[in-house]
């Protein structure tokens, strides 16, 4: 056996069992490896396609994917997507090609610094010595990606490392994830703060917004009176009919404040308080009131499932009833496109069970809000905000729930990041309905204009947030790489459409003409 | 005048009139300076796209575009093309918009190290620390990467810096760079070397592949007898009918290394000695015969005319008249696609002045060489290895030349990875045929795979090398961009349909079904 197979095979002991890849020369003995039947390999045409899908996988599934990438370039192009994981808490396994160690001397033209280009966006990165301790580099690798919160974890893979036999096997031991709990002073604090009865929010991420952290929270709502919201971008919520609602903090600085202005107590869960996304010269940075405390209850690496049962010990609320969203049956929505219509189209169409990952910006940041009483269903979002998350997230997604709809969103000027997901969805048949909010501009930009003060745009300033010249024909592109699509123009049309999409299995995508 | 404003004048007068955008929120003041109408802007969909049409701008001009990238994640995009930008000695100036100074401490979603991704790859970074000072930072980018060889010089700008006013105007002088000479004595052993009548080649690179150098490099293999070859790829070379013809040292280590048997002596120029692309488990990093001897005649940032004119002086040679590439007119190529026939329609269709873009790999490998004698025409190559070059670097030869026709031959695997350039392309209104070689496979990584003796691919392994499931539909792809395109299974078919294409204006796609 050599460094490949065994790296391969001690991925799979250690619990990953799939490989988003885009390969190179230098990674044939792993291709060659990866004919291991424990092992699921995803071909992706662009790295940032294969980084995102491992997010996506790990949203689901929480445990890390591994990614197959060609030296340091290859990573280079999967790092913008790494930087949305690891901002979403995702854990992920990189495996990164590179030369063998008696080549890189002579400094060949793909070669350069992947410890440095990793380091960055990576909280652990190792280059792989030799074939016989590649099995404990991968077992670390995976402990370290499947910490709470989860990890990135990066293995540089070296070609001789990868062809020599391995002389000594070794069989490195699974790890245990023990469940960090809160420091009961702490819990002491926050049931003082909530039985003083002041105006006081929950703000829950990461696995505090699902499960049974999440009843768990609205039991402490129901009990104690304190709102629960969440940050207007998380990695991904439990929402609809049935579950516990969650209020969500705007995005716009001047709302966010508005919104936590009645607030006096913020409570943090695996969190920190709300920072506007980017800096305006007249707007703050933090959107809180003045005066308003902020109380950490759970710190990210903690577990908000033993921190909410002590809280409601100490509350004396255990036996409490949660909260629960009613179903809202909004009238099927008619006539011109708008995010009104379509958040109605939306809450009509979402099936139960489905997964929502949202890229849409411009068009879905209103929508989104009117879709709380749909059936019940799994939001996904950008917590990086680096553009061109949603394709590649929604193809891991649909890998890691095959039997559920994935619906993504995804604006014009976003989805051409990372368009060739699309590929990847046909060739493994996934059941992603891709909806195209086509405005033909990076509309987002132009409300940010004003919103930064910088006047009118003239004529060069206004061209370069303009992307309808010429218009993406969607239709065509999702032909170019094998998905079925169907333009819409009306509420009715996007309201029928997305239903039946969502209905059927295989890869769509739906072009909204606004 | 506020920051950004001062930085786009200072570009301007320091001779950086392009830049190739990809604005985000915190650009917007710098969008804003945009509306300058000295610097043309050119909005791409896609970060790679921008780095590598900066980098074709640099290979046709001799003078560094700038790039406008959004935060980390938007640098990250781009620097695949900035590592191949690097290795082809391009200067580039790219600016990184930055949060606020002051919002930055409160670790926003799209912060992340910027001067930590940048460093692996860039000679020059800086973060822009006032308004104040950014004329100085602007002009000391322009001037490290006008350097010989060009550089790449990365310039962060903070929000605040973008937007605050500037007190005190600087006008920075304009740089001034001298050509640096070669050591006499370097000249005197190789003019010893090459009176010594030993089989000598020089290889050529970088500025020496081209204008006068070039000529010079004729008139000494003339007089010695020398041969003059080049690495298997090289930044730029012009070549064809009436130009100093050039051998190319293979890309396979095995033929590379019978072709340099029967040199004695290697003589560098701008380069260094060949070097495989890649390491295989039983064969030689260095290509060249044991005891051939390699002398560097002229160091990267060295002058090859000068050197070139003194050691035709010393070899008393300076009167000799150089080596011309005859016009070698093939037949027109009829019947099936092949290599043979393919370049065969190559040779018979490219116009003269043509700009021929190449990255075509497993086609245009074995193509290139019986194109020799092909009208004069221009021939750029992928340096860095990190594929999805091509269409950026053509849509930025495009600008850079804009009376010229740009021939861009990449294969349907290689396409993919930076495609979006198609709708530049089209925006822009180039002169740009883009030939995809669809062979519906990473076919190149089927010869690596038995190169590496990693024996026969299994089905898992020959399924990550197939892309032809589903086939990508490159006259749809082409379409959704807003780019004509076409379809050819035969080689007369191809032979009209590139002529054609090559003399009309505007973006084109040549589909080659093979």
């Amino acid at each position: 056996m050599n460094g490949a197979q065994t790296l391969v095979n001690t991925l799979v002991d250690q619990g990953v069992d799939i490989c988003f890849a885009n390969p190179g020369t230098s990674e044939m003995h792993f291709l060659a490896a990866l004919d291991n039947p424990r092992m699921r390999s995803v071909l992706c045409l662009f790295e940032g396609v294969a980084t995102g899908a491992a997010d996506g996988w790990y949203r689901m599934k929480d445990k890390p994917a591994s990614t197959l990438l060609h030296l340091g370039p290859g990573l280079a192009n999967g790092l913008a997507n790494i930087h949305n994981a690891k901002r979403a808490s995702s854990g992920m396994v990189n495996i990164v090609g590179e030369h063998s160690v008696s080549h890189l001397k002579y400094n060949p033209p793909l070669s350069s610094d992947i410890e440095g280009l990793a380091r960055p966006l990576c909280h652990w990165v190792r280059r792989a010595d030799s074939a016989d301790t590649i099995a404990w580099d991968a077992a670390q690798a995976v402990e370290v990606a499947s910490e709470h919160p989860g990890k990135i974890a990066t293995l540089i893979l070296p070609g001789d490392v990868s062809w020599r036999e391995v002389k000594s096997p070794a069989t490195p031991p699974v790890g245990n994830r023990p469940r960090k709990a809160v420091d009961p002073a702490r819990i002491e604090h926050v049931a003082r703060i909530l039985r003083s009865g002041e105006p006081a929010m929950l703000i829950l991420a990461n696995k505090a917004t699902r499960g049974r952290a999440l009843d768990l929270a609205g039991k402490i709502a129901k009990a104690t009176g304190a709102r629960l919201g969440s940050q207007f971008f998380t990695a991904r919520i439990e929402r609809g009919a049935g579950r516990t609602p969650i209020e969500r903090i705007p995005y716009a600085v001047a709302q966010a404040t508005a919104f936590l202005a009645p607030i006096r107590h913020i409570i943090t869960v695996e969190t920190v308080e709300p920072v506007a996304f980017f800096s305006y010269p007249d707007k703050p940075s933090l959107m809180k009131q003045e005066g308003t405390s902020v109380h950490p209850l759970v710190e990210a690496d903690e577990d908000s499932e033993l921190a909410f049962e002590a809280l409601l010990d100490a509350l004396g609320a255990s036996q409490t009833t949660g909260l629960v969203q009613e179903r809202i049956v909004t009238p099927p929505p008619t006539g011109a496109l708008n995010p009104i219509s379509i958040a109605h189209a939306l809450a009509a169409a979402i099936p139960e069970n489905c997964i929502v990952v949202d890229e849409s910006l411009t068009t879905g940041r209103e929508s989104m809000g009117l879709t709380m009483g749909a059936a019940p269903h799994d939001l996904i979002n950008n917590m990086g905000g680096s553009i061109g998350y949603s394709t590649p997230v929604a193809t891991g997604v649909a890998l890691a729930c095959p039997d559920r709809p994935v619906l993504c969103m995804v604006g014009d000027g976003s989805a051409m990041y990372t368009i060739q997901s699309l590929w990847t969805q046909a060739r493994e048949n996934l059941n992603v309905t891709t909806v195209i909010f086509a405005n033909n501009s990076y509309a987002i930009l132009k409300l940010e204009y004003a919103n930064m003060g910088a006047g009118e745009p003239g004529p060069q300033a206004m061209n370069m947030i303009d992307i309808g010249n010429p218009k993406i024909d969607w239709l065509a592109m999702a032909k170019s790489m094998g998905v079925r699509s169907v333009a819409v123009e009306t509420a009715e049309d996007f309201t029928r459409t997305l239903a039946e999409c969502l209905a059927e299995p295989g890869p769509k995508l739906i072009e909204v003409r606004l």
